[in-house]
């Protein structure tokens, strides 16, 4: 099974969560299946100062290019990856995804999102394939699928960012940080993680459990009424 | 307990493995421990564009801020880090340690290091910790051990590399991915990890035998007849 893998950068301020993005990897290989990374070919909104914290003016770094840190093997432009190449996408969290995949950080349910982001997303829920989301990636789906279907997530317990999510049409569901949420009609798997998690291991044992039950999902196929468009 | 794990950047092509590096701290987590992260206050020697593995020209970036990405907690300039703060030091591998902590890369055994890597590395050893090297990182002891005493590391069984480490006066043990290699006289543990790993599951299994063993050598006092000035 090959299981895609949307990275937004590279660090937690700015990019993908690499703690994260590493524990899926490696849950998807200890599965015994592969993964695909991929990132879009595009610069990130910011590059940040991880010592600091503070933006660090006048410097420029492209998402694929500092996503391939954490890939270390082939990463794809995710504007050429298509539905067929994949049998599940998982995208790790951090402000990456508010700020590169989608504009959630500073816009919230106003916010935009890359195109090339949106269409591999509906293509993919669209072939009736499972797709997981960590800590704040969550809201990349919920806009995703903003005005077309209502899915069932959880970014842990903070208000504010779910209702920002059910302005965007999701439904939140609380969640501890070492469990995952299963939304089984839409196919879509979400965990906490970061949002919550005060050490590594608490992250990646939701991370495990989400890339477990994504990979079942993935193993069976959609319900026959909702081959090729997924019950609503 | 507390383990200190020593990054050398962000990516390994510039700086720290990644994967090892956050399979490290996920390891000292799991064994209920603590981790302490730091790194020089230096700019790379290079910064390398991980898309087209091709140096990108022109741009700095500093060791220790690009390090704060992997360890997205309190990261400490290591030139103000004492032996007395940790347990035990780990080096996670990458590209980092023989371009950023030693010149290992380019210099082979004439090699330089950085002298307060040198300096913490002989201080924690001196004060009979433990000492864990993963990948090329073995490459960063040798040289701070250099003339000093001879110890037993592995970097898996790449021949010109084990040469090197020869030269420098250590002794190279060839290694599977799976296992470590202990030098229990001079507390020394290594793993290859990348220098072998073709999948991050290797890698993990060597680094989380790596953790369990510094982690246990530094449960037990150095040898009465070394105390502060561990067995040669």
């Amino acid at each position: 099974m090959k299981i895609g893998v949307i990275l937004s950068g590279c660090g937690f301020l700015d990019g993908a969560e690499i703690h994260e993005s590493v524990l899926t990897l490696l849950a998807i290989d200890r599965l015994g299946h592969e993964y695909l990374c991929m990132a879009p070919d595009a610069d990130q909104r910011q590059v940040v100062d991880h010592r600091t914290r503070q933006a660090a003016r006048g410097e420029r770094r492209n998402i694929l290019a500092e996503s391939a840190r954490i890939a270390r093997c082939e990463i794809r432009d995710l504007k050429g990856v298509k539905a067929s190449e994949v049998d599940a996408l998982i995208l790790p969290g951090g402000f990456g995804a508010a700020t590169n995949l989608t504009s959630f950080a500073t816009e919230g349910a106003g916010c935009s999102i890359l195109p090339e982001v949106e269409r591999l997303l509906t293509e993919v829920h669209g072939a009736g394939k499972p797709i997981g989301a960590i800590c704040i990636a969550p809201a990349v789906l919920a806009r995703a699928f903003h005005g077309r279907k209502s899915v069932s997530l959880t970014i842990g317990n903070d208000a504010g960012t779910a209702a920002a999510l059910q302005k965007l049409g999701a439904t939140h569901r609380d969640c501890p940080v070492r469990e995952c949420h299963v939304d089984r009609q839409n196919r879509v798997v979400t965990t906490p993680a970061y949002m919550l998690a005060r050490r590594i291991s608490e992250a990646a044992e939701g991370i495990e459990k989400l890339v477990r039950e994504v990979a079942a999902l993935a193993r069976q196929p959609a319900a026959p009424a909702s081959a090729g468009a997924p019950a609503r």
